[in-house]
């Protein structure tokens, strides 16, 4: 870390907000840097100056974290996607790590190391190989002197509290983040009994990330905080979610809605929506405040600019937007001048433009991931009769 | 231009396909680095690296031309943005040569050196005044060596001839666009009489960008070419759309839309629209398509992919994306890989995800512009009765 | 005629509104006595109490014109339509007459008799077999003494002139109305030409009816008092349209669209659009104003409330309904009571409450109609190049 | 009864269907005989040929039931009405006896006289005045020898019970019905815990009528069999929903929608949506079922014809109804031919018309009905919350 700078913990626990940065892996998919499927982190090796120049606009929109971008950069997910690469995962890890911090150094800003869930524990690989696998990246991130680490998107709290035991065992501050909603883990563990086990194991921060809208995410980590201090215990907060609206979903989130990953455009947040985002979480107590899929500099730049109040600053890329619309004053057409202001932007509600298409989905994986419950055998019958009737529902109309 | 390298009309005229870049301007504000408003090109100057990188990435998606980053950067626009610029007129533009030609030179890209409308030819100044402006860019790009000339983004007919004429003198090749519909400029001249206009003045390339989606945009270009051949006269064709769906624009575009420009993420084209626009493109004629505002780099790829039998390649980037989603084939989830296929993607209607949104809006500027077009009292009724019919059905519904 | 009524043209004349009743086919088919398909009226022989009590509704409601139940009660249809009926073609019409006749006397009411358009004109037969057929139901119109005649629903102008040809012999007063809009004629004459015909041959009163949306129909009949007037020519105009939402039909109108005739309810008129309507209509000089197809009796009402300060009266269904909602001020819950005023109702856009369907459907015949007038080849190419365009484009978004 | 029919407990026991009929009060409003409002049924002295046409248009879709046209005809509702009326509540009340019984006699139906929630439950009017209010129209049904009796429109589970109470004395079969939802009466009773309680207090059949959409009330009919079955209970079930889709809807029910009552329109049910009601409901072990608010004939005939092999029998209404839209097969156009087919109605997803308007709404009334269940302090947190976080979630997109 650069001396003088505060760690996450310290901020934290001075009641400070800390911004997270957005998503790397679609961001970078549509820049043509990630292949959509495998969604594997190559770039950073392959192509670091499209790596750093995202860090350096989530920088610049805000962010205090720049996470590395090394997600689903496991060996074991590395090897399984198929084409060869012209890397290692060793070599990934490592550039991710120095993009990271070369651009953390720019501003006031940490490197957090980041590990996700794993193919091996899908294929039912012990706890030691899973471990182990975790083990790999994260002697990249010691050597690496990341400030802290992130087990982020796991679906299953038990790989999320290996990777949690892991981590803890560099002494660094560690962040556990589910891809989860409402409706828990996809063993039928609840938000807040995630939340305790995570805490338990050793997390200071614990949250949300991915699969899910803002305001779902939220009101799942608002659960996480109900359960970790009915538990008697205390942690930090977290949450990045989607900057896509999923009404629609059900409890695997956007990954079953037919539109994933190719034609979720309709959904993306506007800035506006951003604001709203940002002010229920912090109206949560949640303190770190991000994203992911879906979030592009000008996403987290309006989380920044909502808080900035808190904060005590705008970021740097606030001098080329103007707060609540103000840069439209300049606009040559006077119509258009005349929305430079809040109530304008935050109560209009956006056209589609897309007169043919509906306004919400039938969630297409649902039958599969019914089947995967059931075969678990660990769900409760309400929470799956929720869902039925969620499903059942949206058919009829 | 590199030595080997075909020139623009050269490829034009032996019938190749020239892929465009996409929109400058909405990309990098997203990213941080254009205040929507004056939506002036200062980052050349102030951020090289960050319109590099998108000029970098638009080339990886396949385009064959890197426009430089010059749009609204007269002297007379660059002074009426309000705060004051730390970089003069001339620096910046020289700058955005520089960029395009050093990303031009790392593959099969031309550069071309755009100039746009003028504050002056609004403000009534003379022709002789507003021909100088344009001559003050033009000496840039002269200077900076250029391969090909665009005057694009024009409303009114009148004031792209006089660009024209001064980018003529040059002896480079000259493309003209107009940022109209087919409803005509705002003068009433129809789309095939502005073409006409623009090739009698010595535009080799003439067209449409900006302000409409792709279908519409390509139906008033075909319009020109009607035009163009019924006066017995020859050009070539360009389109360079914007990527949001305008399906409820009256004559002044999008800019009308009551979510120009920061509610418009609704409206975003998929990769798929993408290709029926491409094809549509190809099919009336048009060889030299691109994009405009939204346009981000996978829009760009997408035009590449579907002409990639008419061009014999794929793009750079291509690598990071299956044909028709092929990449999800390896995709954890096999509800998810049921996806790689081109019918799946062709046929989706793409939800909203906003139940509380309608579908199409009502112009916001509509009085406005008609009062507009009743002063310069040179459109027919006709075409006025139209425009009032379309915004009293709008209204309607 | 009742003593000391005044006709219609006396009516008309005198600058007065006449208001014109709903739809009985498709009212009947709800409640059950019109099959829809063949479309037949024999309800006013076999179920003449249910006949009656629509009529009586729409007189209550403020209908100034009851129609006879005769629509496509010519003989060529009634021995088309498959299963053999208990009562002969005469029968019908009689027993229709009859009806109308009664109710007509308790209140201020005129009998028409209808003709409409025969499967005989689109068999090709002769001129002479088509005039027979209208002869034959207008024979019972004598007989019983109808106070004016109306031929309507026609498709083809030249079919509707010699509709109004035969009609004229009578000496009783004429109206003639094309279910036709703004494209004109299935063979492509234009509204205004159209009604410069059927003014020619004698129809005092000329308009719309049917196939389209309320204010597409106003639009028609304005594109016929143009015609009419520019050709130095005089009548009385007349429009009863849907009750349906149809801004993306075609030139067949709402039968092309895929949910014809079982699945419109969603785009039902509220009785709000029809006091629009009713409005829009009187402002552009039309003076005789019903409704056709999805009219029931509360939007007929509508229509009388909202022209009620020119015509001087409420009708007496008012008596069950408060101007604006006034009657909500008795309602038990206050936040309902707060909803009996104007501006609620006038700007409220209602919920489809069916997030799962789109707003705009692809017309389903386009390829047949196309089909059609290419095999008739009259149509210009512009207006079909407009369908097509029209088409293609709600094809894209 | 007539002589030789079976009593409507007769006909459950032995399993059969009993169709109900549709809703008088919004199907008269619409005919000019009810006003929105008070919506009480003074019609059945004033306009007994409407009322008695409206029976008949029931009993010929199929209905089994007709329901004394007696809603609100409390004394104590009559009165509060503002306007005085020409009948005496005593007067209506054997006028709508005698008009449903001389309809039933025309077939296979049986008379039910019915009683809903009174004005005096709600102003806080002892047990023993609210009983005597049911009494008085009591009288009547005795009198005039209904053959069985509902209490149906009641949104608070403890007046209900009060009514079955009463209604009890007379021997005759019961039937108890209230307008809630999942989420249980205004007090925070559960569906099942209400329906235990109606049947102990002696009501042979229970079930839901009115508020919600037809999915929604067969939900919580299930809820309340599932309450009676574990109780150890028995009954029979009946759901009378409203012809609606309101997946927006919180505990109120319709009556918070912004669109109640004059803005519905794009809500209405299909015939095909109503199939599938039919469906559901048998399929979940109702037997009696019906309609309320929106339901017109050709909704009950859907009903009737969907159970028809159950039922042995297709309704009389369907002479003028192909099964499936078969009829279509004589249409003159061969596109609308092509309709005639189930697959294409079961399909279909009809299009709102409607683009400038959303596909949900925000229920109006949410503040003022947690206000209510605040105060009550009788609603569960759990329950609360999820109304919440519904509102919430609706405003969010």
């Amino acid at each position: 870390m650069a001396p003088g700078k505060k760690g996450v913990l310290e901020r934290l626990d001075a009641g400070e907000v800390v911004i997270g940065d957005g998503g790397f892996v679609f961001a970078l998919e549509k820049r043509g840097y990630v292949k959509a499927g495998p969604w594997t982190p190559e770039a950073a090796a392959e192509h670091p100056e499209a790596v750093r120049q995202l860090h350096r606009e989530f920088l610049r929109a805000g962010a205090n974290v720049m996470q590395t971008f090394t997600f689903y950069a496991s060996d074991d997910k590395l090897e399984n996607r198929g084409n060869k690469l012209s890397f290692t995962g060793a070599q990934i890890n490592e550039a991710a790590c120095d993009l990271a911090r070369e651009v953390a150094n720019e501003g006031d800003a940490l490197v957090a190391g980041g590990v996700s869930q794993t193919p091996s524990y899908l294929s039912c690989k012990s706890e030691t190989d899973v471990k182990a696998i975790f083990k790999k990246q994260l002697d990249v991130f010691i050597k690496k002197d990341v400030d802290f680490l992130i087990a982020e998107y796991f679906e299953h709290v038990e790989e999320a509290v290996w990777a949690v035991e892991v981590l803890k065992e560099t002494g660094k501050p560690v962040a556990a983040s589910l891809c989860i909603g409402p409706e828990g883990d996809m063993h039928g563990v609840s938000p807040g009994e995630c939340a305790v086990r995570l805490v338990k194991a050793g997390a200071q921060i614990v949250g949300i990330n991915c699969h899910f809208d803002p305001m779902t995410c939220v009101k799942a980590v608002k659960m996480m905080k109900e359960g970790v201090e009915k538990a008697g215990l205390k942690a930090h907060y977290m949450v990045q979610p989607l900057a896509y609206h999923t009404p629609d979903c059900s409890c695997q989130g956007f990954i079953d809605l037919p539109e994933f990953p190719f034609g979720l455009e309709p959904r993306i947040l506007t800035r506006w929506d951003m604001h709203k985002y940002a002010r229920e979480a912090y109206n949560c107590g949640i303190r770190f405040i991000g994203g992911c899929c879906g979030f592009e500099p000008y996403h987290i730049r309006a989380v920044a600019e909502e808080l900035a109040p808190e904060r005590g600053s705008v970021p740097a890329a606030s001098e080329k937007h103007g707060n609540w619309g103000a840069g439209l004053e300049m606009h040559t057409k006077p119509w258009v001048r005349a929305r430079a202001r809040r109530d304008y932007w935050e109560t209009l509600k956006p056209a589609s433009g897309r007169p043919l298409c509906p306004s919400l989905s039938v969630p297409d994986g649902w039958g599969v991931t019914k089947g995967h419950t059931d075969l678990l055998q660990q769900k409760e019958a309400t929470s799956q009769d929720q869902l039925k009737q969620l499903f059942d529902r949206s058919k009829t109309h």
